[in-house]
């Protein structure tokens, strides 16, 4: 098998021109990066609005574990699949953050047969968005301690500065930094640190924002800040929002690409998943909405995490209403939820893998709460047995009431996944009103917020408050946030705060630590557990190998 | 008079294929990056390389004043005039930082009818090279800290490490930081900071290079720190190169825009002019002089910083050769010079004048000791009178031998810049051969390098050397480095390391505080008196004024 990159490689793109065209867009309506990349027009992006008539399928996971899932293949796959089987299908994913490549996990653009192509570009640089991200952010960072260099107008707390700076690199020294050093014509020393690009709140509002225009008030109100009596000091009034607006107005505009198959992808925007909600932006969703039939879209980590949070914040902000679910799973990955070591995943385990597949069936129960129909899709390794994978179809038929189909985009591009792709096409076709409710309503209490997404989406038996963190919810509410969705940052491992518990753990605890305000993204992070917003590089990072051959070719890249 | 943004977006540009097309440029010879930019392929590059046959002119300055000067309008006006007198002229120019437009000085696209556009774009983001090169820069700075983390095979003495973080911002907070804080899992502590992009060794190895591998090559050279036993510690040594290469590839090809009157321009890096050798990169210079019969290019501050540098380290180590030498200058910034204060300017003062023509006329001198034909720009203001104009033109060609040409091209575009560009295509039809000579040749000791620019360009009297500093010139000599160019950081506004010194002082003594290896860039930086490598924000930045008006049009950026 050849790697990601030399499959991406050996692809003859289409002119990004010819991929718009199916979706009714014409030369006017791109600004093009490069031959195989574009940004939407403006007025291309507004006639898409108006018409919004697609139909919304989000692919989402199990818990993810060391054998991969393969979700962003599979949403690939999926449109592929979808396209070659004669709908019109527009995906839409989440941009790669840049970091990451260098150090462990490589690019973020599917894999195999299965990817959104030119794989260099859209992991490297790509348009830019996530650049200008790191620029909007850092501006306000430099006029904050401007402002204090400057006399301290607005009365800022100095050891109560909450803005902190943000970098698209894996760089763990820099998570906890002393500023300001050097003498008087430096400013005033403080302790603070910086983020990856991605925890940038800049980056959630970014994909939530409507226009430009709710960008702007987006960014208006956030927080860089509290005075002594801890009133806060915003973005508005340090008077940065307008020159961030114009930082991001380029970058705004979605991104169009294509898969290797030459259908068109949408790649916008890219937060986390944990201390934001982890999915592409609503400009982009939006976008494809108006201009395919179908829109197949994914969330970051698992169904508990990424989907309660598209779902719970994502859809309920933007007004979005899924008609249906994925959720991605593997026999290895199953395997190892029921409790089978990494090495041993080759052999068949037909016990160990009735036992893991309590994650799954936790997962499809979880999203029947939002009122979405669930089609389980069976990513095909070729360690997999057949009695394996009957085993899963079997237990999802008769004990979780779904259907599961087995793919094999990776190596077979879209013909693995017409089966996949059939299945989707048959519940959209029922053409049934969408019976899509977010999990909790807007007015009820923050931490009643908490307790519901514990209790029904983690299994959990109670939540654990830290004292401080319950006495700040009381003062959002107090200062009239209290309408905002909840944002749990746990691991992603387990649906527990414990990566250690795999498979369906109940009647745990939840303990929350910390919780913050993201008033211009619009929700309040729960924080349980450590969660690390700027990861570290390996021993040997994957820079080490990364380079430009003889030919001007990007190597080592995957 | 308009805003210089209002101009600048009232302009009709052509598509940018329209403007390639009279550089005979076809469409696969250019990567779009929206419709008005393109950067050019490598295969149009190498064309170009081997066809190199335009002159070259580089447009230089008085040392800067208060009262502004103009030396980009007049490379954009002389380049529009003359091609409005049916030369095929080529503009070369570095490319804007992003952090200085949120601060005081606004962009740097020219102004008023002499500017490049879309001015926006370049002045923001552009093609995202500079962020291109502050990953790539901060790639080894977090392989830095990643190394001393996992062990330090290398040996690196945590005192020792030089290399630096760089943002493009104006943020003084960073100048000065302790990095790695928070306990073992985030590092060793250590002392460090920050310096704005365009600081970056990075920044002048990119505009140094001759192609790509030769990028990869300077790359690998740069020194991170020394070991206890003080041998140095190289990017190559972190294996970072590669990667490094593989964040420059797109960035490192020049990016084609248009001028106010749709005339090309590449626009292409921006080293400091202190710190580094302050002129766009030698890939755009290459192929301007390939695609066209005049090229037209600038470098920064005035002539004993800038021109210096550019003759006697752009054009030596690119083997370029110019052609002629253009001198702006204004009867304002010559009043100041003669010591008028910046209130008294709109009033004729013709003793002033002449006193202050003695800066013109020792950059006139320096720049014929490079072999090079000179002619003077005057950069008319409104305040000016006839007297004084007729005062400059008296004495440049009395006193200095050359003509002074009186342009407004930024109230009236080419048209205002005819007889400049007359004057110049004079010099040019000559056909003289090039009588260019360095100032100094490879051989010459370090130390004498510096005595003879010291000497022979600042007419100072002695250079006063720290003793560290001389001991380091010595160790890189030793270490085989003996034979780089100097690159002396002093301030702008003064041949002497005085700011306050305007006019032509002489017998000054020049202070070498400190000097720097940039094995990479392929230079000694000498530093005399403060360099600041991070500007800070004024009290009330422009980014106050900046934003993104209904109609999604940038505002308040000029």
């Amino acid at each position: 098998m050849k790697s990601d990159g030399e499959i991406a490689r050996a692809a003859r793109l289409k002119p990004i021109a010819e991929v718009a065209a199916r979706l009714g867009l014409g030369p006017d309506d791109l600004d093009p990066y490069g031959r195989h990349i574009a940004k939407i027009e403006d007025e291309a992006l507004a006639r898409a609005g108006a018409a919004e008539r697609g139909k919304l399928v989000l692919v989402t996971a199990i818990n993810p574990t060391p054998a991969g899932e393969g979700k962003t293949t599979t949403t690939i796959g999926l449109g592929d699949a979808l396209n070659r089987i004669g709908r019109k299908a527009v995906i839409c994913l989440r941009e790669p953050s840049l970091g990451p490549c260098f150090g462990q996990k490589g690019g973020a653009a599917g894999g195999g047969y299965a990817q959104v192509v030119p794989m260099e570009r859209i992991n490297l640089h790509f348009t830019g968005d996530f650049h200008a991200i790191s620029a909007a952010h850092n501006l306000v960072a430099a006029m904050v301690d401007n402002h204090l260099y400057w006399g301290n107008a607005l009365d800022l707390d100095l050891r109560r500065i909450t803005w902190r700076r943000v970098v698209d690199m894996n760089d763990r020294a820099l998570r906890d930094v002393v500023l300001s050093l050097g003498g008087p014509k430096n400013g005033f020393p403080r302790q603070s640190g910086f983020d990856i690009t991605v925890a940038s709140e800049v980056m959630a509002a970014f994909c939530l924002a409507q226009d430009l225009a709710d960008l702007e008030a987006r960014l208006s109100r956030m927080v860089v800040g509290y005075r002594r009596d801890r009133s806060a000091v915003t973005v508005a009034d340090l008077g940065a929002a307008g020159a961030m607006a114009a930082l991001l107005r380029d970058a705004f505009r979605p991104n169009l690409v294509q898969t290797l198959e030459g259908n068109p992808a949408l790649v916008h925007g890219g937060p986390f998943a944990n201390i934001a909600h982890g999915c592409n932006s609503v400009a982009a969703t939006r976008a494809a909405l108006g201009f395919g039939d179908i829109v197949v879209t994914e969330a970051g980590f698992g169904a508990d995490l990424g989907a309660e949070k598209f779902l719970d914040i994502k859809c309920r902000k933007a007004g979005l209403a899924p008609d249906c679910a994925v959720v991605v799973a593997t026999v290895r990955a199953l395997k190892m939820h029921g409790g089978v070591a990494r090495s041993d995943l080759d052999r068949e385990n037909l016990t160990a893998l009735e036992a893991g597949l309590a994650n799954l069936g936790r997962h499809v129960a979880n999203l029947a709460k939002f009122g979405l129909p669930v089609i389980v899709a069976v990513n095909r390794f070729t360690s997999d047995t057949a009695a394996e994978f009957a085993l899963v179809r079997d237990v999802c038929r008769e004990r979780f009431g779904v259907e599961a189909v087995s793919c094999s985009h990776w190596a077979d591009g879209s013909a693995g996944a017409v089966g996949l792709a059939e299945a989707v096409s048959a519940v959209l076709d029922e053409n049934r009103p969408s019976a899509f409710r977010t999990l909790y309503p807007d007015e009820m209490p923050l931490a009643d917020k908490v307790a519901t997404v514990a209790r029904e989406i983690y299994g959990a038996g109670e939540v654990i408050w830290d004292e401080r963190a319950r006495a700040d919810l009381v003062q959002f509410e107090a200062a009239g946030f209290g309408r905002l969705p909840v944002c749990i940052a746990k691991t992603q491992y387990s649906f527990s705060a414990n990566p250690a518990l795999t498979g369906a753990p109940s009647g745990h605890a939840l303990p929350v630590r910390e919780v913050r305000l993201s008033a211009g993204a619009g929700f309040v992070v729960v924080l349980c557990g450590e969660i690390n917003t700027m990861p570290g590089l390996p021993r040997h990072p994957a820079a080490e190998h990364i380079g430009v051959d003889a030919a001007g070719q990007i190597v080592g890249l995957s």
